[in-house]
């Protein structure tokens, strides 16, 4: 029981909290943020032992004078895989540190698709051991279809093992939307693992979405409009409205926020890239946004702070009230919200220094391809993967191609390829429009969920060789053009770097020149990174070929050969 | 885990939600109110199992028309002693289920204090049995405080038994706030033992405020003023706004209640008799004079229904969405909040047929006592316990005062006596202001917390007749003068009549116009009832003679005998 451990030992904080015995530190002069008013006030913070033991006037052994400057508890994020920052967790919890967040809730689905339970230790394993605190959700979807071969299955059993784990705090999105509604044995089983269950329902509403929430789940951090985000906070669902590197949903759902529901919605970043949270941030920047997109401030730093400390059971954080942990952000002075100082248990954290992070083994089990194996025989209307830009989903788009003529950098439709990671020989292709790439490829071992390795190209030898070139780093993003090759390794299971945060800033810097350079579109890896993604809509490629989502079946490309294979 | 229990067997429901199967009922034409939003909306409810299975058109086996009918989620109470309305449990359940009430969050600290452990079982045993939810919180102070000597003593061991069991969902109100900042190890013993902590912090303030939050104790119900709920609420306490017989804090802080703020806002009645239950209600009751002092309809709502949820951990109810129990209110028509029907599990409870209740024998060790026993020898200034109109804090007095001319009705101040109903020869008395009584006395088995016989009287040997007719009833109230006797028997515990409401309505109705026709002011029953609280501020009487709750001693009630004793 988690309140257990907070008031354990408070004997020793009662008597500074009274005034009797003196604090740590007192923060003098602060301009401070109150989650439950909304509202600012002078005061002083007293912390003793890593906790605020009170606000006012408190003798304390060090003061430090915060001249008047804004204090916020430090930000939360509400659902995040740490994973696709291509960031070791070390490195991941510095760099968002720097950027006022000291907690997340995270969910492992990307190792654990790759490395099985393995991963789960892996990345409990640095709880306590980086500068924000770490709480996870259990992965749901291991894979994330039945349908989908990864490196792992983690049924209710496997999952039930880590539940009552110290950090474990619920299950994480359900994105088996069909099993849910078809009652599956072994959806309805995790479900009823833990009491807080998260959700994934991209587009879902009516009675699919009331069927959802009735087998009990209950948030949703998917949604791209205005109209189904209501859908959702009507029915009862908690919302996290994300801001990742492509999936951008800040501008559309915002302007649902209200005071009246404002205890309900938390914000997150799913999937944010090192180089975005370098160059814009993390839970801050959603502040920032939020507020540029005409939410009151306060409201917006409640959403980062109290709500998903509400949402999540963690009633030792999110307010510096009597308490709870003095986990918090100094600002810089003016009107905009930016984080000057993150302080940690009221003291200020080491950021300066990479902490290293050993590799882990990403299972290359695979050959690269030849031409042979992504030819794509055939004529007439084809079906093609269509890029919505800013977001994760795609646009089922049809196209008349003639397999002579793919590529066609004219009408921007490329070959898209999967080489699973696991298996030797197995590789599908599928037809992709809005990359824009007018030569070489680009490859990656970062491919939701199943983490396979996925290319697009602008020719079938580019690609083969960008394959290559993934598997024998063990794992990389890569680009590929006649003339050079640009590589980022992802040595720790082909999804995180073992680099330090600025080191993969800049390196994800030149892998995005040299993508623009063969004309490739902005945050091309994200867009790449989804494209095997088999439960968001409409139309993925997977190692067996093209994927109908909403059809939840294989499709062939050519709409001739329906019904043939 | 409760959310275990809550989802599993949905695999029933989750084909209705879908609308592949009919729902057993559609409520047809309900203006429904949505405590996520605030807002009304013109749909259908469909039920299945006793569960909202969606809302909108669902195929059922049986359909009811509304007929546009207000229709909002049951109501719930915060925080109640079931025992001061002086009915049994299922009278009580019976009573305000038919306002609209199916969830009550109920502290069984009276009958603990009694009867012990036993008194707990008495409760649980009740549930499932009432058509309405018990939840109970263990009560953390029996005794009320260390000097007092009731019927028990809990100690944490006592309640760790309890702390598993259906049922129980954390601590009830932590009274003994001298305990919790002195870090009294059973005290904070008691904190950790559940993760909910309610608390009792009458004009508790500053930095003993902090040292009680900090201490792990996370509510409040005890704000008289909004200045004092406001520094609560400000520091992190969930609010609980009271409606008791005697304890009315609506009007001074229903001002505070914001819609940033009402999802940590709930109502409570804590200690409401029969007869106000009757004439005015109880939770619909506190919508209405919310709604009277200007607070938004739809924000009292949500703090009747939802909000405590919230604040509980109970996300089966406080809405109608998908998933959570069809238990509502079909509100009369017109604008003002009327209950005219309540659903339970969607379909109408027996709310007709008074259900039986056996007596509990409530331990009366003692024998009347004759004048002797209550004389109070001295002269010059006095304390007296001053009543403070509507509320259950005293205010302390003085008076000058000639031993031979008490009771003296021309400056109404009378003897309240103290006699404990466990052992034999403890007679407490001392003076009170307030009461009115002109001739006759009043007595009562009720009395917080211990529940020793408390009188207060305008001679002393109506007084002693008093408390031996309350101790030949085995419990009771009564009320005597020369001619006439009334006596409501409490044959449960002491505490709680055996009969149905109707007929305990009635017989508090004689009770208080026979206090009426001597005199004495409305509602004395209740304040008589917390003459003893030897937790509220500031003067109360025991069956040691007075007692300063702020110096936390015993004190004579002649100021030349101070230091005396």
């Amino acid at each position: 029981m988690k309140a257990q451990g907070n008031v354990r030992g408070r004997e020793r904080l009662i008597p500074v909290a009274r005034g009797i015995s003196p604090a740590d530190i007192l923060f003098e002069h602060a301009e401070l943020f109150n989650p439950f008013t909304l509202e600012w006030s002078r005061t002083d913070v007293a912390v003793k032992d890593g906790i605020v033991v009170g606000t006012g006037r408190y003798r304390a052994k060090t003061t430090i004078d915060l001249k008047g400057r804004r204090v916020v508890p430090a930000l939360i994020d509400a659902h995040v895989h740490i994973e696709s920052s291509l960031l070791s967790p070390p490195e991941y919890a510095r760099l968002v540190a720097r950027h006022g967040t000291t907690t997340v809730i995270a969910d492992p689905h990307e190792i654990a698709n790759v490395c099985g339970t393995d991963g789960l230790e892996f990345m409990l394993g640095w709880r306590g051991k980086v500068p924000i605190d770490l709480f996870f959700m259990l992965p749901s979807c291991v894979p994330a279809t039945p349908l989908d071969r990864g490196g792992a299955v983690l049924g209710a059993g496997d999952l039930r093992a880590f539940a009552g784990r110290d950090g474990v705090i619920g299950l994480g999105e359900v994105m088996n939307v069909p099993g849910v509604l078809s009652c599956d044995p072994e959806v309805m089983e995790k479900i009823a693992l833990l009491p807080v269950v998260d959700g994934h329902a991209p587009l879902l509403s009516g009675k699919d979405l009331t069927a959802y929430i009735l087998a009990g789940v209950q948030s949703d951090h998917e949604s791209t409009g205005i109209d189904e985000a209501r859908e959702k906070l009507e029915r009862g669902m908690f919302l996290y409205i994300r801001e990742g590197s492509t999936e951008k949903n800040l501008r559309a759902i915002i302007p649902l926020v209200t005071p009246e529901n404002a205890s309900r919605c938390s914000f997150c970043t799913d999937d944010r890239h090192a180089d975005l949270l370098v160059s814009a941030g993390h839970i801050d920047d959603c502040i920032r946004s939020a507020v540029g997109y005409g939410l009151e401030e306060e409201i917006a730093i409640r959403m980062a702070t109290l709500s998903p400390t509400e949402r999540f059971s963690l009633p030792d954080r999110g307010a510096l009230s009597p308490g709870r942990i003095a986990d918090f952000c100094l600002l810089a002075e003016g009107k905009e919200f930016t984080v000057e100082k993150t302080f940690r248990g009221g003291v200020l954290p080491d950021l300066e220094t990479p902490v290293p992070c050993p590799p882990l083994r990403g299972r290359f089990a695979c050959d690269p391809p030849g031409p042979a194996d992504i030819a794509l025989p055939g004529s007439g209307p084809a079906r093609v993967i269509g890029l919505v830009p800013h977001q994760i989903i795609t646009e089922p788009l049809t196209f008349p191609v003639n397999d002579g003529d793919i590529p066609d950098t004219g009408r921007d439709i490329l070959k898209a390829v999967v080489c699973s990671r696991y298996r030797k020989g197995e590789i599908g292709t599928a037809l992709v429009h809005g990359f824009g790439i007018e030569s070489g490829a680009i490859a990656g071992s970062v491919s939701h969920d199943s983490h396979n390795i996925v290319a697009v190209g602008a020719d079938d030898r580019a690609i083969c060789r960008a394959i290559g070139l993934v598997i024998r780093n063990e794992g990389g993003l890569v680009v590929v053009d006649p003339g050079e090759e640009s590589v980022l390794p992802l040595s720790c299971a082909g999804l995180m770097s073992v680099l330090p945060y600025g080191e993969v800033n800049a390196a994800l810097g030149r892998l995005n020149r040299h993508v623009a350079a063969i004309g490739g579109r902005d945050e091309a890896f994200m867009y790449l990174s989804f494209l095997a993604l088999t439960v968001i809509p409409a139309l993925r490629v997977t190692e067996r070929g093209l994927f109908d989502v909403e059809a939840f079946s294989d499709v062939p490309v050519f709409l001739a050969q329906d019904g043939k294979s």
